[in-house]
């Protein structure tokens, strides 16, 4: 991070403890749901227990987000950061990372900012719903190779070896490729039914909010510039990770976010992986669009800056701090982090 | 909590603000598995993004557990305390209780100690395999009725009713009914085929720490007390709220664990409920084989003391303060806790 202002500090608040007043979760969205029709089973719930019938009919929920919360003693932040992650995963994401550094939740709470994470709808602690009673169809499991090729660009297209020895990766790729199985680990399935269930939850965590600043990854990305877009009085700012979509401008009004930043952060190799020639030129013209409008828009290319090997794993890469240090050093521009 | 020492000073810490070390999380146990046979499939992963392949087959990871600490700057107890939760929930279950109130999780960090808070196997962040292909069978979703009515005693057999107005609980009980939904959030699906995945990886975690004090709820509980039989030397003490199950007697020896103390902590309602008439026998036989031993146990039968109203939920209960304090008590009886 020589590259960077703040470089001393930054590397002073990783040392450092912070005073919190409160840890605690709670739940967005979410309905009563009926099922009916589905068999009775007989179950033996722990070792050597009893044999006990169980009705799968009636009353369950459905549709709820998960967000933890870290409030600090004294934040020197007025609005709390909402990181929300990517497809396939859940706020882990933003723990610590696969090689074993703090991650960007702690980064941001050593910052000063209150920080939730949240899991969206089916993922992690906000559960799902059965299939095809509730959810049209199956998940997907994400796989190591669609991840390793594909969406976080560790390595080329045929890269991918079950055996680590065999495996190739980009050459100066920033992710810690030794640490694959562990950030494996994070992965959670995904469905691609329910992206109306998950804009329900998240526009429902902002409304439940006075103000939020919103730092998304990934399939997170069209949620947050979409929550933005549906409650743009109440988002302070929007930072997006590599987001793998955005609202088209045919279909929305830039206009209505001219008062609200936003950051669009990208990595390196984005022009080796089909994935992502398709997904960013989506984003590109919702920025434009923003830009049009006037509003105040940021399009950081990591390379185009001499800060190259960034994978899509942004917050895990090896200069995860340093990326942080970045979002840091825009966030305090605008005034929203001291 | 006027019949409790420590009253005042549990009140106070309640609205203090702790000095936090580290929030970070890390996984443990879980193999890389081959999927294969699996149909392609085209996805879209956000709203107008492009179709896109998806090859299911290849190499996924399960089988993995999920662990959060927060450790503090400076620690009053000098072994972390394990949170680990029951059946068809997460970790979830120590933080907010459903009516807003701060969780075990915040009770034990303002009580001076680290705490870790894992998702077992299955369950929240520590994600899921898919069935048929890894697990035998499809999962159980939670009804509300067999939690209002069979596992967590809100009312007797018959009083679950979708609608609330019509829904009866139990006279005196001390869960806030009336937030039953939000109880509900925390709800995710459950196997019956994973006891030894399960115990595996909470036999990794204990092998992870150097010592550690395991405090388990329903279906953990078994999952507790078979760790400790499996690690006596690196666990201070086993805290069970309502164990569902326990080591048979017959198949192992309560004696290596003559060294760790045992509480086993219980609510109201427990005969007049099915599950639990059939349950508990089994958890008082591996008390008794562990007091046969010289194993310092305590049973403690909290309607016996004249705390009426505890349902399984002891932890989202509306004493949930209370009853952490009579296990901060014991701990400190033990020198576990300062």
């Amino acid at each position: 991070m020589t590259d960077h202002p703040h470089a001393a500090d930054t590397q002073r608040q990783l040392q450092t403890c912070i005073s919190v007043r409160d840890i605690g979760s709670f739940f967005v969205g979410g309905e009563m749901l009926t099922l009916s029709g589905m068999p009775h089973r007989d179950r033996v719930s722990t070792n050597q227990g009893a044999v006990h019938p169980v009705d799968q009919n009636g009353e369950i929920i459905a549709g709820q987000m998960y967000v933890q919360y870290i409030r600090l003693e004294r934040p020197t932040g007025r609005w709390p950061l909402l990181l929300w992650h990517g497809g396939g995963m859940s706020g882990v994401n933003w723990e610590t990372t696969p090689d074993g550094r703090p991650g960007w939740q702690m980064f941001f709470l050593r910052s000063g900012l209150d920080v939730y994470v949240s899991d969206a709808v089916e993922r992690g602690r906000a559960s799902w719903a059965p299939y095809p009673e509730v959810y049209a169809e199956a998940p997907y499991f994400r796989t190591a190779r669609e991840a390793w090729e594909e969406t976080f660009r560790f390595g080329p297209a045929g890269s991918w070896h079950p055996d680590e020895a065999a495996r190739r990766s980009h050459e100066g790729v920033r992710f810690p490729v030794g640490r694959m199985e562990t950030f494996m680990h994070q992965f959670v399935p995904r469905w691609a039914t329910n992206n109306a269930r998950t804009q329900h939850a998240y526009d429902a965590l902002i409304a439940s909010l006075d103000t939020s600043i919103i730092l998304t990854h990934s399939q997170g990305g069209n949620f947050g510039l979409t929550a933005a877009l549906n409650a743009p009085e109440r988002v302070k700012a929007v930072i997006s990770l590599e987001p793998s979509g955005a609202p088209s401008p045919d279909d929305h009004d830039a206009a209505l976010l001219r008062d609200v930043p936003h950051l669009f952060l990208w990595g390196d190799y984005l022009d080796q992986h089909s994935f992502w020639v398709d997904s960013v030129p989506n984003v590109r013209h919702w920025h434009d669009a923003l830009a049009a409008a006037g509003t105040d828009v940021e399009w950081i290319d990591l390379p185009a800056r001499g800060i190259t090997g960034n994978s899509h794993a942004l917050m895990a890469d090896d200069n995860s701090d340093a990326i942080a240090a970045i979002v840091l050093e825009w966030l305090r521009k605008h005034s929203l982090a001291a």
